[in-house]
């Protein structure tokens, strides 16, 4: 492999993932399936509603009984019965004239095509009530199958499930359900300077941040972060290191491989790493130009910038999409894109797609927000902590002036 | 008690959740904090970094020593060392005309100011190196303190923890960090015609499916659904499961008290709880209107409407920013408001805001979406499992044309 460095753009980086399989299903109990994705289509056993419901308190009647009815031509009918809450319907059967008390939820009687709400019933005595409004066959009743029929396509395989999804298949009696397993990322960070957040650094030495932020953004997307540690900066240690993560997880994210030297490091060791072949060195974007990916079976190694909000880029941007992508999902692996307005004029270099993080503000009454960059040196942090999301200024273009309606890739969390 | 029916407005509805207290305090480790709220404000106990970093593999430098050099007439200067990375920089003194070798993230060099880039130097032998542009003092260089000095308030309480804060608390060496409690929410089902989801129902008889779709709805804005299960339509029975529910969380939710009757029921419910205060009686939108809210202590109860889609409305503005401020937020707490245009009339009536389901579609190279109406009755499930938002008309509107823009509320999940 030759020490070349040529840039893709970030559209060729995404279509590497297109060999990436999702991984195997698992089978799971509804109440913990929440943001999970299905594995396979999922087919309604049965109709919903299993019979025809009211949806009002009233009377349960045969529509035509009503039909030219009015305030001062009431009309009148025969009361013959209650139907109880949880008992069946249809062990009434209404004959012309007649009607029956019915609940919000329960089964129409038999015959019965319309429910008459109780706000306009006026009830004569214990056997008789005048209806003031006629009711159309059907109305104010869902009707057996009205939800789903048996053998329907309810929830299409590669779909995240919402808690109304989860819903759907309580309803249908489906308490458990396949998924795909929630992807393992090994995290590994590498560089002689970095001691653990629980250590108190020494000279020259600084707490490790990427490991904490990357295993709290791989939380973030459902994913499991397996923590590798610090590994020196070391070939055989690295192999060592990477070589059991390859084996132990479905992911590895490299850390620390930003510089010159460093990303030439990650480069032996990808090399090196048997099975491994390399996919991309380096994406015209700023910042996360010197991202790495390489794949080994299903397995995809990313060479990360070692500054943390450049690393923080690149995940949202290839990361997070391919781990959904390994969890299943099959639509809305990209960060919501939402339009704003510049707060003040963004200077940009032509060649390289610009990712700006900004600060968005509300104003009174409206629902385009403002984008305020939020500058500081990719190495620091507090700007990522004020920051909302990355405004996009394309490849070939100058940069923003003051009050233009640009794309912000929102965070998933809010400040 | 009386038995009247006194709409309010969603602004007051919300006004009536100013007495209800964030829980209290728990510690937590750092790589459980992810989404949790902070109980107190964060202040950094030390500087960030804690030296003076190099951004850069290059030659740390004394700035003026590179000054009005350039391709034509290079700064020669006599390489001292390099700083290995992870060993104190300051234990090497540059004297003018010195340089060092030094790696991304290495301390300066005593007596340095700034990082000239390897792309700009050109290595004579082991200890000469030509600098071909000037740099500036500064340049490539964090300085010590540049992301937090010591006592600085880095982050506030109520906020909601994020990938990148975590960061800043692993960089500090703030390993754990008092959050608050998540909030515990009771579900009790009312319904002499439910049985629960896994049991085949009989004639007459419904799966339970609020209580699941609720429960993923309390979990995904990170509390803990705690299911009572279904309790029949009794008031001793009710008054027995409501006063345990009220002892064992901070929120009860009552689901199934929609219709008239049950309404009246849950009031008679609320109305014998002990020390058991009715808030709001029904709200002026729709669906939702029948919602009712009572507090006893710090703890709401909810009644509220039976109709799964109504309960979803409801619980998204109105239990959801409540719950989120038990769990101590304090921004951010509604559902993220976007703009669309509609992709089609929609009627509404004068006098009750109105929370139409909508899907959102994305043309081709806009990011406004376009906002289409799912319509259904709202008992039914399928119209939510397409819907991505909620489209708000407002009190006074009669609705909105094809291609008006709106303000749509979105799920905090994307079909």
């Amino acid at each position: 492999m030759k020490n070349f460095f040529q840039l893709i753009s970030s559209q060729e980086f995404l279509t590497l993932f297109k060999d990436f399989n999702a991984l195997e299903a698992e089978t799971l109990e509804l109440k913990h399936a929440l943001g999970r994705v299905l594995a396979e289509d999922v087919q309604a056993p049965e109709q919903l509603p299993p019979f025809s419901r009211s949806t009002m308190d009233g009377f349960a009647v045969r529509a035509r009984d009503t039909f030219g009815c009015s305030d001062s031509e009431p009309a009148l009918l025969q009361i013959v019965g209650e139907i109880a809450m949880g008992s069946s319907g249809q062990d009434l059967v209404l004959q012309p004239g007649q009607t029956c008390k019915i609940w919000t939820g329960g089964e129409l009687a038999a015959k019965s095509d319309a429910v008459v709400m109780i706000e306009y019933s006026h009830q004569l005595d214990e056997q008789t009530v005048e209806f003031l409004k006629p009711v159309a066959p059907g109305e104010n009743v869902i009707l057996a199958g009205d939800d789903t029929k048996p053998g329907q396509k309810i929830l299409a395989k590669g779909r995240q499930l919402r808690p109304q999804d989860l819903g759907v298949l309580a309803g249908l009696g489906l308490t458990s359900i396949n998924v795909c397993r929630k992807p393992v990322v090994a995290i590994i960070s590498t560089g002689d300077e970095l001691v653990p957040p629980e250590k108190k650094p020494g000279p020259g030495q600084v707490r490790d941040i990427n490991s904490t932020t990357l295993a709290a953004l791989i939380r973030e997307c459902g994913a499991i972060p397996h923590q590798v540690g610090i590994i020196p900066d070391n070939l055989e240690a690295m192999l060592t290191a990477c070589t059991k993560a390859v084996a132990d997880s479905d992911m590895v994210l490299l850390s620390g491989g930003s510089s010159v030297g460093k990303r030439d490091f990650t480069l032996k060791v990808f090399e090196k790493l048997q099975d491994t072949t390399l996919l991309a060195h380096g994406v015209a974007i700023r910042p996360g130009k010197p991202t790495l990916l390489a794949k080994t079976k299903n397995k995809a190694l990313f060479g990360l910038p070692g500054h943390v909000a450049s690393a923080m880029v690149v995940f949202y941007l290839f990361v997070r999409p391919l781990l959904l992508q390994l969890a299943g999902q099959t639509k809305n692996r990209e960060l919501l894109c939402i339009e704003a307005v510049t707060g003040e004029q963004i200077p940009s270099a032509i060649g390289r797609e610009e990712y700006v993080r900004v600060r968005l503000d509300w104003p009174e009454k409206t629902t385009t927000p403002v984008a305020s960059p939020v500058y500081g040196k990719s190495g620091l942090l507090s700007p990522l902590v004020r920051a909302d999301g990355l405004l996009v200024i394309d490849r070939d273009c100058e940069g923003m002036d003051q009050g233009e309606t640009g794309r912000v890739l929102l965070f998933p969390g809010r400040s």
